[in-house]
């Protein structure tokens, strides 16, 4: 550990650090859109890309980390630039979630192939759509400091849970009535489950977007 | 935000930090051990306790995550000192989401719990204490700095898979036998998720612990 500081490349490092999470968040939403559709076409060789394709989000996750602390350690930021790059470490860890939960509804978008379609799918990817762009509006909130976009993507996360119950009822229902959907309709209600966790990264993303701007917290308000 | 210096503080400061993350990692494991307790004992006032009973948790994520900053602005560490506090910061917000995690159980109990019996419990109280001793473990060795017994608890995560998968068959089983069961096995199923995601969050802070004081990043290694 050097203990230079070079302080006229900060903005250049941290600005580095946004087009990261940036790439971070636009392949994490590139690999949940291959899942959910790699189970709505009932396609396995695009489950499969997504099954194998962690290695490009894994290493970002570990570069942005690096590179936070190396920014905390050489270049001793303060107040909003101190909350950026504090953010950035917990932005981080909410992106490689995201990226393991598009493994995740790939794996049970697998085994729901082998069998039988139970319905046609029309809320899960509604579901999928909205989780992505809840990730999308809270980096864009990051990168721009925009706390009413972030206040947006809040709001979002009730509409998710609501898909969700529907979903889960819709599917038991299935399951009651003819058993044979069992194992297929358990799969869906995983994936919607997965769904609804991607949003609640987003959610957290979007209130660390609102304490870096504001140095409010937001969280626990409920 | 002041730029005063502290530096005699620090390790004073440090200590605190410590001891309010084990004080939320010991309420974390209580409310995990009550919503299981509750579910096996059939206890839907246990239950009420744990779904109403997050604002302590709550306080302490808050109070952490504004520790962790203060330290960073105002003492600048370095090194060690340095990860030891971005670490914190991680092991707040899984802490944070291990209590929500029990909120979870005890909501998918507290449904279970208005239907028939479906079966002894065994496998889940089981996946539960595992949870919580690695939970446990895992804060034991940030505070103490041991690397082997994190990389004990790295290890026992295969136990909590394992256990899943069973318990996931068993259940399946069950529901396609007597469709009667499906509803309450439904959130056992869910049970048992929110019990492995419990461990994955104690392997995420042993992982941390093991940055912490080798400086070794050993995520997506596997």
């Amino acid at each position: 550990m050097t203990n230079d500081r070079h302080p006229r490349h900060f903005e250049e490092d941290l600005s580095q650090l946004k087009s990261r999470l940036l790439e971070m968040g636009g392949l994490a939403e590139d690999r949940l859109r291959s899942a959910v559709r790699g189970l709505v076409d009932r396609d396995l060789a695009q489950l499969d890309k997504v099954l194998t394709g962690d290695g490009a989000l894994n290493q970002l996750h570990i570069e942005v980390d690096d590179r936070c602390f190396k920014l905390l350690a050489l270049q001793q930021p303060m107040a909003a630039d101190l909350r950026a790059i504090v953010s950035a470490v917990k932005i981080n860890s909410d992106l490689e979630r995201v990226g393991d939960l598009a493994v995740n509804i790939a794996e049970a978008a697998a085994r729901n192939l082998q069998h039988p379609k139970v319905k046609e799918l029309i809320d899960i990817p509604r579901m999928a759509v909205i989780a992505q762009e809840m990730l999308r509006d809270a980096l864009d909130a990051y990168v721009r400091r925009d706390v009413a976009l972030a206040q947006r993507v809040l709001a979002r996360d009730d509409e998710l849970d609501l898909l969700k119950t529907l979903v889960f009822r819709e599917l038991l229902d299935y399951m009651l009535k003819d058993p044979t959907t069992i194992k297929a309709a358990l799969d869906l209600i995983l994936v919607s489950r997965h769904l609804e966790r991607t949003g609640d990264h987003a959610t957290n993303i979007a209130e660390d977007v609102i304490f870096m701007v504001s140095a409010l917290d937001v969280r626990h308000q409920a």
